[in-house]
């Protein structure tokens, strides 16, 4: 990347978090298909907007089929996916949002990636944890069913792996909280660590 | 783009708008290296962001190191650089924001996929209108010479065209306006189009 000059931009993420009243960060939701990253994302979207909370989701429905639309789901094209969600992300963390982005996103290595193109603090990783037997059980999309008739090839927990993380800054145990208790658990460390009021 | 489940969010651009308190839409800034562009999209930025309005503001330096940091300048990628911004600032949109997108994007097909992915009075092209003699007098990067000597190939306007638009909702002849001029036209296109108040 030659011929690029880098301009200061005149309003900055710390202008457009004081124009919102609360801090940006990214929540980033890893876990199985079918773990509940989507419903717990929607709640907890939902509750910050009704706090006048800026926020925005990412998510495989409003990125898969514009900006990654170019990609498919192999190994390849799945870390590619990740590493424009990432950058994506963090644009709108510097626009001064509360961002969920919710990907299987089921590479330590790739969620690595993303965690050091943020600032200290910024990147928040949200591990919704519920077993491969329960994601199965429910099987919101029929995804598993297809994965398991070798339909769908390269499925995370069936013929691919998830890599759970290590040291996430929240974890979810799915099976022990409603996805509104999950939310508020979210919400909660939000307002513990000053990114909301 | 098989095995996507179409999921409503909550939280629609609808509900940003209003959280805003006003509507968001990309404006398009069109024009030659040097014509003015960043300059007039930090001053509208600015303008903006003193009247409480949630902007912001993609170009080469947000998106060329980051999200397109895979893609280089021949002309495949140039089209795939304008295909993800077109992506990406439709999601600031959605995300309820004024965006400002400000690109050579030399080529008319590009502007046209760009302005198809948006509702009806969201896309506002902006032509940053100066003639390639005054761009390349100015020359604020030095680009021009470098490109003239042949040390950067493909280079928009001397030997890559650049397609002016037909019909663009905004054109700024810049030896005409002051830059705080150019802004003041672009806010009041927004005004009297009611996006912002």
């Amino acid at each position: 990347m030659t011929n690029i000059v880098w301009h200061q931009h005149a309003i900055t993420k710390g202008d457009r978090q004081k124009l919102n009243g609360h801090g940006s960060c990214c929540l980033w939701f890893t876990g199985l298909s079918g773990s509940g990253k989507s419903t717990i994302a929607s709640i907890v979207e939902q509750k910050l907007h009704n706090e006048d909370v800026s926020t925005y989701l990412l998510d495989g429905d409003n990125v898969r089929h514009g900006l990654c639309g170019d990609l498919g789901f192999d190994e390849k094209d799945r870390v590619e996916n990740i590493r424009r969600v990432s950058e994506l992300s963090k644009l709108f963390v510097d626009a001064g949002l509360v961002t969920i982005a919710a990907f299987i996103s089921p590479f330590k290595s790739d969620r690595e990636i993303a965690r050091q193109l943020y600032e200290s603090g910024e990147f928040i990783e949200v591990y919704i944890e519920t077993s491969l037997d329960e994601c199965e059980k429910r099987d919101p999309k029929g995804l598993y069913q297809k994965a398991r008739s070798g339909e769908i090839p390269n499925f995370t927990g069936i013929d691919s792996p998830y890599e759970a993380p290590g040291a996430p800054e929240i974890t979810v145990n799915t099976t022990e909280l409603t996805p509104e208790q999950a939310a508020d658990l979210i919400i909660g460390y939000l307002r513990d660590n000053e990114y909301i009021k």
